[in-house]
């Protein structure tokens, strides 16, 4: 792991980098290049496109430096509006999904995304490679929508042949004892080398079949259709899959990029309103740690969020799976900048431990974990009061929590916090904005005093 | 998969391609550049060196052509001599490793053979990354080796401990549940990304312990000491990892490189007779299927070799692992070419299935299956006499078996052969002897006449 010091110089460069040669207004209309020097990093671009749109973002790297390139059309940005700001697409328009394009050399895959996708069987057929295909689904999901993706992956294809196991639905279920179920399902149906795997449902079913799919017969084709705004705007990239043990979460599994990734925003038509505001939460700490333009867009949006619009839920889709992408794309090795996609969860992860898991989704949890990482910021005089206020403002619109539960104690976050992942040589390392909003900084070098007074703050004893 | 028909041809032409531009002669002596067209080959290179010879060879590929440059110092061969042709190296160089460099770009690894080289704890721990090493081991080879490899990861080193996990020994234990005991005993002992995974053992601790470091945090360090024939010769090259499960074998896995691999022939010295000769089949193999001069050599040097030469043994693992990584580096993606490596594995695992697992070791069905083969070649006319009565003699000398168990039948031949992995469009694809001594053939298309009478040949009823 590169030092405190190390982490977080590299993110103040790379904004800085950014700041010093493309102004906001530039980057908001029109094209500029940015060049970064970056150590080690395998060639990887990233490219997007949305709807009729030339909007596009590149990574390319040659030798050691790497060429961002940032060419985006105008977006009209309206304070006062609560319309979808993106030019709307005529309804006979409505199926032609929006595309980002993870590009990791031959690794690569697109991410789909738009209404009504999973009655265009095109889209998925393309990406299955051999007859056979497996379907991993829980009990919650396959209901609504195993048919729907069973016809898909086979309409008009009569020698593709799909099966299906479905797991019980839940955190607690995603374990070893379950993922042997997947096996079991696989060989039982004689699957060889050339089937796929397809997760449908939320982040548990997508990092279970996603680690099926790379240890069944040492690794085979793999679909998401996630279901969930979380695994949507999280899962889809980065490549991470796995399953809890019994004495800590995601500690044994692969990193597998899938052929594809399905989002039919359709599919959030069933999705809980709690669920749903969880996975804003996400979302919003994307605008928060590094694009302001879409921080605006979602205080411009939210209550077409809120209301479940296809186009408006398309662009927070995109533009949250574009910013996951260029940090894992600058960031693959997981050095520092990665860690800033954590914003919040240093918190969170202390209120779900000390709360209870299950008690609060875990984007309810990040939700309040961000307003107690923004409050320090702004003790420490990082950042002004204006955008303590904003973040306050976007997460009452989502209906997410601002603040920690009330059980929660001084001493439950200490304790927590002491045994985190970011500790090292005894120094909790935490993800703080620092500077105009859409700038953020990981590090271990902040006074401990505003830490201690955020959670006295937030806490009754 | 190739078709049958694909997957003979790129390993005739092969072989042919090697025969026109480089006789027999000038292969043995000398320097000679061969030129193959491989399509869609990773860019992949192997080289090799053994004490102070200059003996290289190295495969590189510039856009779609792929130099093989073999240059070998002159071996001395005598038909007549049972001494180790390898210049004897002075006791006092006893200590310098053989190494063969495993390129595979940045997953790319040394394999380190000798006696004594776990006497050299500088050989392991340039390879150590991080605090933390957690040895896999079994309860026959710990108290025979763990202290010594402990010993040699931490000696001069107090910033390194070791932390051990000894599971049964046993292929019945190659499973999913044995396999959470190694991660039981990482995350019980708090180890972190930076740990390293030390597999101590044959075969079976070398696929657990690979699958345990792949899957472990998502993929940690992992360093091989493969202390049976079988697992030197065969596990350290090709990057399979896995665990059975109960319908089938090496079902759950990933392809995953270790660090280094160290290979102390003197572990051999407490290696069983029958385990020892096991092995063998596989050097044994090596030479029947692209390495005359290796077989010469071996018909040369097998009471060394039985007599546990340290000397012999390191050349005989030296050529196994480049001859391994050779058809590896040409055919990562298992589509004909690598198939060859299991000349008499299919007759074997007939054996091995229907005599019961366990009755006879891998090395033993498989020598008996390679005499089938060769057998079943003589009759359609492939190869020559002389080359049955030298596979006979060899195997003999290695006191391996030359026949099938005798309650093997025809029937129980043939139906494990009808479900093997090889089975393509009903054709059963086998490898069988072609041509010169070290020429081979992946193919469906014989005239399965001879298959009946070898299986008849050989088989009471």
């Amino acid at each position: 792991m590169a030092s405190a010091a190390n982490a977080s110089s590299l993110c103040l460069s790379l904004k800085s980098s950014i700041n010093s040669s493309s102004s906001p207004v530039s980057r908001s209309s029109g094209s500029s290049d940015v060049y970064l020097r970056l150590k080690n990093r395998s060639p990887i671009s990233l490219r997007s496109s949305f709807f009729s749109n030339s909007s596009s973002i590149e990574l390319n790297q040659v030798n050691n430096k790497c060429l961002v390139n940032v060419n985006r059309t105008q977006f009209k940005t309206s304070a006062s509006s609560t319309q979808v700001m993106e030019p709307s697409p005529s309804k006979a328009n409505s199926r032609v999904p929006t595309i980002v394009e993870v590009d990791l050399g031959n690794r690569s895959y697109p991410i789909y995304i738009g209404s009504g996708l999973l009655d265009q069987p095109e889209l998925l057929q393309r990406h299955v490679h051999g007859k056979r295909v497996l379907v991993v689904t829980n009990n919650t999901v396959a209901p609504l929508y195993l048919d729907k993706v069973v016809d898909a992956l086979t309409r008009g294809n009569p020698n593709v042949s799909a099966e299906s196991v479905i797991l019980p639905d839940g955190e607690k279920y995603k374990n070893m004892e379950t993922l042997m179920k997947v096996f079991d399902k696989a060989i039982e149906s004689r699957l060889d080398r050339r089937c796929t795997f397809v997760a449908l449902g939320g982040g548990v079913i997508g990092d279970m079949c996603g680690y099926a799919a790379a240890s069944f017969l040492r690794g085979v084709n793999f679909i998401q259709i996630p279901t969930t705004v979380m695994a949507q705007v999280d899962s889809s990239v980065g490549g991470k899959t796995g399953i809890n043990h019994p004495l800590g979460k995601n500690l044994i599994g692969a990193f597998y990029q899938p052929q594809c990734v399905l989002i039919d925003t359709d599919t959030l038509n069933t999705l809980p309103d709690r669920e749903l505001a969880s996975g804003l939460a996400e979302v919003i700490k994307y605008g928060l740690i590094r694009d302001a333009e879409f921080f605006r867009w979602q205080e411009n949006n939210m209550p077409a969020l809120m209301a479940r619009d296809p186009e408006a839920f398309t662009y927070a889709i995109k533009r949250s799976c574009e910013n996951k992408a260029e940090v894992v794309a600058l960031d693959e090795k997981e050095s520092g900048l990665r860690a800033t996609l954590n914003l919040g969860h240093t918190f969170g992860h202390a209120i779900e431990t000390g709360f209870g898991y299950g008690q609060w989704l875990h984007g309810e949890a990040v939700a309040a974990g961000m307003v107690m990482a923004v409050d320090m910021s702004r003790r420490l005089g990082w950042i002004d009061d204006s955008i303590v206020r904003r973040v306050h403002n976007i997460l009452e619109q989502a209906k997410l929590p601002t603040a920690p539960p009330v059980t929660m104690t001084v001493e439950m976050f200490k304790s927590v916090m002491a045994v985190d992942k970011k500790v090292a040589d005894g120094l909790l390392r935490l993800i703080l904005l620092k500077g105009p909003l859409g700038n953020c900084v990981f590090t271990g070098e902040y006074d401990r005093k505003a830490l201690d007074e955020t959670l006295r703050a937030f806490c009754k004893s």
